[in-house]
């Protein structure tokens, strides 16, 4: 598959993938705005292939790659990890520090039941992640909404929620949190910000779960670094870090890791129930990120979301009416639109849809009811080409507008 | 990699895969019986790197084979798995009774996590498989040994155990199950004993979990068809069948599927953290299967792993001293031996392997101490080519004789 700039955004790939979405109001629109699933156009299938073809031609590595592995993972992609968190950010982790996971998900999920009890109190960002959210919520935790500003968690708040839970007798145990281009709301926790929130977690006694499953795309580097990842800057192995690469390389090989201490990652390994993430994806995976392959693979993926990110916030200066915001994402899938309180939201998706315009309602990434009123929307423009994005919101603002 | 019979049995193979394997003493020994991984020299290696370069190879596949899918599953892969059902064994099952899962481990698992609360009582076998020990554990279910005799689970005496802690006040809630080729005693329920084990779990009202890994690699078909499964037999929905392509196909791919009634497959969905089993194998299996691909890989299996078994009781038959008794398996990869009760279990272990044999001593397969005291050995013949097996024996039972 050529993957070259020129035929990413061609219209019969996303029909293709427009096809494939089933949207909430139960109708298929052409301009799937729902989901944080990556482009497939963008997906380096050609060389995908190639790599599994090398790694099944030679006997010896069939015999690892298509055999039970270790649970924990193979020690040629937790090799890959390492050097990525060296080469990239200037973290030194150890073997003991990474477990493999079968994306994002199973690794929030292992964090999330080896550390949960019924009845702990866990804090979420309002708004988070749905799937991590009924993952939190199915150990038995017990879910209470972080205070979020125009930077992310605001953490002064944070630490008068948690002064006034101490003093009702509550001590939370977890807090979990997208910090970088977070999921839904595209915000990025500057790093003095991340700095005052581990402190405040020293005080408070909590774990971090950090979810970065976006951190590589990042869109403005030319304005200037990244805050570091709270694992980055945690002094006392409070933080364990999930991540993934299904959004730099593939959902479907379902790969995912954690970092963490070694006795987080030993606690996480006694529940890794599946007998180990699949070996044939982890060596393929390692055989393509061979020689720089995924480094120069994220670079093109970077231009190519950018392109899409700027289109996005383009079309909402231009179509969307007053009295809506919306957040300015640096990286990831999402943007964040906050409409007056008195449009109906369910309403509002199921014109949108008939439109052939859909996206989530935000409703659901809220653990309890959110602080200020608003109807919230999460508008994805991962999957769509820019001149698709433009004529989806364009459409959506069209419909917002009957609404005033 | 050619896979004809000639070539399979190669003792460079059997090195490199003697290689990987690292044993209980610590020594690595050339000739493991540890394991119940298949022969790699058998995996289709070729012929799934040609599966992925066609599924790899068309844009409208890439786009669901390297993306997020199904929680329950590929569709593709969901009918391959009812149509072998209805051609091998005339089961009928619809969508809604499938999910495909990271190998058969995943499945028991995400079936005990969704039916055994904390203090439920799991009637496992007297021996059974470590694996799913631990996971049934691991929900806080309380494990009690069932009676087992020559031909698998005794029901007559599985009844008086019922009843006994019916009196007690106990109401055993899970019957854990291998009963075809069971793993460590290479031991198949006739179908009598299956109808009258269902007949025992209505009146008792048990929910059975049937693990039923290697139901494909039956070698004595000549004498006669095998029992169906408990799923097959089963009436009142009350069987969970758990079943995997980890010996059919390649373990690495982490692929394996449990049927149940749907509101049972329901409550395991809601359990799957993470994000769905992997599209991108689900595909290059679906792909690889088709055009009886998968069926006659079976069938070369079979002729395979006969000659392996062949050579093991051929061997045991020929070496192994009075005194020893041993398990005459239809299918699968296990042979289970009893030693006089007189025979240190960690002394012959330690000495098997400084003669370079490897096997896993029989005490992690009980969840409580066994009812009849012996030193018990599981052998696998899976990994080793015939020439091999015979030397392993040989040179164990060497070692034995040293303990008479």
């Amino acid at each position: 598959m050529n993957t070259t700039h020129e035929t990413l955004f061609t219209p019969e790939w996303s029909r293709r993938v427009a096809g494939v979405a089933r949207f909430s109001s139960g109708v298929r629109a052409p301009f799937s705005m729902a989901y944080g699933s990556p482009d497939p156009a963008l997906f380096p299938a050609e060389a995908i292939a190639a790599a599994t073809d090398r790694v099944l031609a030679d006997p010896a590595r069939v015999a690892v790659a298509l055999q039970y592995g270790s649970i924990q993972g193979q020690p040629e992609l937790i090799a890959l990890v390492a050097e990525k968190l060296e080469r990239e950010e200037g973290i030194r982790v150890t073997a003991q520090n990474v477990v493999i996971t079968n994306g994002a998900s199973a690794a929030i999920g292992l964090a999330a039941r080896s550390l949960i009890d019924e009845g702990d109190v866990v804090l979420v960002e309002a708004p988070s992640f749905p799937g991590a959210l009924s993952v939190l919520k199915r150990t038995g935790g017990e879910l209470i909404n972080l205070p979020v500003g125009p930077e992310g968690i605001d953490v002064a708040a944070t630490e008068e929620l948690l002064e006034s839970l101490r003093l009702r007798g509550i001590h939370p145990k977890i807090l979990y949190t997208i910090p970088t281009f977070q999921n839904p709301s595209g915000l990025t926790i500057p790093q003095s910000a991340r700095v005052a929130l581990l402190e405040v977690a020293r005080r408070y006694n909590l774990v971090i779960i950090e979810d970065d499953a976006y951190r590589e795309l990042y869109y403005d580097a030319a304005s200037g670094p990244l805050p570091p990842s709270l694992y980055g800057l945690d002094h006392d192995g409070r933080v364990i870090r999930t991540s993934t690469f299904s959004k730099i390389l593939s959902p479907g090989m379902r790969l995912g890791w954690a970092v963490a201490q070694p006795e987080i990652i030993e606690r996480m390994l006694l529940l890794k129930e599946e007998g180990g993430t699949s070996s044939f994806s982890q060596h393929v995976a390692t055989e393509y990120a061979r020689d720089g392959a995924l480094t120069r693979h994220i670079a093109m993926l970077v231009d190519a979301y950018r392109a899409k990110r700027d289109a996005a916030l383009e079309a909402l200066d231009r179509y969307f009416p007053p009295g809506a915001q919306w957040t300015r994402p640096l990286g990831g899938f999402f943007v964040w639109v906050t409409l007056p309180s008195s449009i109906d939201p369910q309403r509002l998706a199921a014109e949108a849809a008939r439109e052939g315009v859909d996206y989530l309602p935000g409703e659901r990434f809220f653990a309890q009811p959110p602080a200020e009123p608003g109807t919230y929307l999460r508008l994805s423009y991962s999957l769509l080409s820019p001149e698709e994005i433009d004529d989806a919101i364009k459409g959506l603002s069209g419909v917002i507008k009957t609404f005033y």
